[in-house]
């Protein structure tokens, strides 16, 4: 921790501890070794290498020509919301009403004005880690506490402890967050495990914060394991989902928050204090996206598949590495023997052997001694890459 | 205010008191008695009517067939945040460098991430009122206290008591908040007062949040009074701007703060775990916005102008009103002899005489007894709103 003598001098008037002493995303750090060398291989980040699919921004192109470039609804446009509705209600068997949906500028912002109205100084938030790492820090913001609960590894698998999950648990635990299909482990927890879960914060008045946002990145099925499988509306359940990953639209700042529906009606004065709403003509691309995406979600799980078997194929059988291989999401998360800092040997990747990858320890507690690589491009590019992971391994 | 125990009864689990208790807006409030009403005149909100122009929508489009879609930049990209940092330069012929340029999802979005790193419990933001109603809960739902400092309004014009502002400020308080040109008086604060405030402020240390996201729509030379003529770069000055009403891009929730570099560098962490920042493809059509964005401003004020003598004529001649000439923006905010509840009459206006109007009430103390017209208009749609309003000021 940095004094706070030290945040008040380096600024020309106070900053709030809290966020002055916010570190930098490890991933960042990587990335800012390598983002202007053109050799460099990126897979650090958590997206592919495929744009939108055209479908989707001629629609949002339509809508921004039709001159929808006004205010809008602080919950997202109408005929959005009823469509998420009816593709929750069709893909989990449970039906789920517009009134349920807010739709969102990112998937992290509806975690963001979630804690926003959840936590508080004196406040806790457990987490299933390792996570990605931005959810620490949208707690910690609003002065509240976050306990991580690590996943276990054991033969090549990743596992929660129910019991020591609940244990994490006080009077003072607002939200437990779970992000399954997880990243960067690939863990996905099932769907026993989530009735018990939900069934705890019922019982405990915690909000149960799911994020769900590779729930179609799964290489068995239609969709993972939910919580929106077991919902009834008037749960303490708020699942974020998005439509970064499905679709290929990391760039356009859109998601979704299934909850309660007087929730959304109490973020819907929060999100007019962020952001007063998403832009209309980015939503009339998310409605194509939602309406007629599946068969681009088909290729692009089968693309991520191809990737998942190349990637996962080499790791295994290079000596120094111990990995699960991923129900879901596209990442391999692989602990490499003989390295205990993550961020020197990712930052040695980027600068001696032109690829990148995301290193262990920025997703907290479980995560050092591991790297993680999304595996959703091209095969060509994953195989050089393998060669030149590879490469470097050996002279660890 | 709500008891606590009531917004923990509404909900399946607990909701901070602080968020449950936020009033909604009174102005959605009104809107909403006549959002679908096609008869009803709406002159609520603060936009005009005329939509994004082309050559701003067609550079974003050019940017999203381009493949624009990947994650990109927390504070903007390059390219933008330096012609903002040329653009603002020339128009305040005070150097300034890119580094102090931070590209924010809206205005509304850069005031909310500066709250989360400057206030938090036990701390006070001093606010200038009249003032349009977020900026409010936006320091509030950090846990601070918000202390409005009111404008007088005297002999048909708006002033501030510089002595009534340095003496509400203590030795909590954290920011000090002025929105000049005004929402929703018109007021322009001059240039004397401006230098003695920054002064204040270097002094105390606290940090000056000023919204000049009226900048540009003025109605004597090119740009309003601006704390950027005196700002050196390392004054605990944050500038929020916005594309939204120089370019009518409302609906892109575009904005930038100038701020010191070391400030921008923070909130990168800051928009991280918030938005992680603003789409790629946007930010092209905002950067032809302020690269050759001239003609449309002049455009913009020429016709704001002419509804400013139209509706301003027309109040003025009425007995019952006292209202302002604003020296900016594109608001008329008036006085009703007779009308104690400014959102009962703004209902009455919307149900029985088909105009929407914004109830001074919204807008804190000072605001009772007024209310707000959005001159932004087509003539003839202005002409229409005005006989509406004079008939139902008559059966006052």
């Amino acid at each position: 921790m940095t004094p706070p003598d030290i945040a008040l001098s380096r600024h020309p008037a106070p900053i709030r501890d809290i966020v002055a002493n916010i570190p930098t995303s490890k991933i960042g750090d990587v990335a800012a070794l390598g983002r202007d060398d053109p050799d460099v291989i990126p897979l650090w980040f958590g997206e592919g290498d495929l744009t939108t699919p055209e479908f989707i921004s001629e629609a949002a192109t339509r809508a921004l020509k039709a001159g929808h470039t006004f205010y809008t609804w602080q919950r997202g446009i109408p005929e959005l919301r009823q469509a998420i509705a009816e593709y929750t209600t069709r893909l989990y068997g449970n039906s789920c009403k517009a009134d349920r949906i807010t739709v969102t500028s990112s998937g992290m912002q509806a975690i963001a004005l979630s804690c926003q109205a959840i936590v508080g100084p004196g406040d806790n938030a457990v987490v299933v880690s390792p996570v990605w790492p931005n959810i620490v820090s949208a707690v910690e913001v609003m002065g509240a506490e976050v306990r991580q609960v690590t996943l276990q590894f054991r033969n090549n698998a990743w596992t929660l402890d129910l019991d020591k999950l609940f244990a994490a648990c006080d009077e003072r635990t607002r939200m437990l967050f779970i992000n399954s299909p997880n990243n960067p482990t690939g863990w996905m927890m099932n769907s026993e495990q989530q009735a018990a879960v939900l069934e705890f914060c019922r019982k405990r008045r915690i909000w149960l914060m799911a994020d769900e946002v590779y729930a179609r990145l799964v290489y068995e099925g239609e969709v993972a394991p939910s919580f929106l499988h077991h919902a009834r509306p008037d749960d303490p359940l708020l699942v974020m989902q998005s439509f970064s990953k499905p679709w290929a639209m990391t760039g356009w700042r859109l998601g979704w928050l299934t909850s309660p529906s007087e929730f959304g009606e109490m973020l819907a004065k929060v999100i007019q204090f962020n952001i007063s709403g998403s832009p209309a003509f980015l939503q009339h691309g998310a409605l194509a996206a939602i309406k007629d995406g599946e068969p681009f979600i088909k290729h692009m799980v089968e693309r991520c598949r191809a990737g998942r078997e190349q990637v996962i194929q080499r790791l295994a059988g290079h000596r120094k590495v111990k990995v699960a291989r991923p129900e879901a999401a596209f990442y391999a998360f692989f602990s490499v023997d003989g390295m205990s800092d993550s961020l020197a040997f990712a930052s040695k990747l980027v600068l001696d052997g032109k690829v990148g990858l995301a290193p262990g320890v920025a997703f907290g507690e479980g995560g050092e001694g591991y790297l993680r690589l999304c595996f959703a491009s091209a095969p060509e590019r994953l195989s050089r890459a393998m060669d030149r992971i590879e490469g470097q391994l050996d002279k660890l």
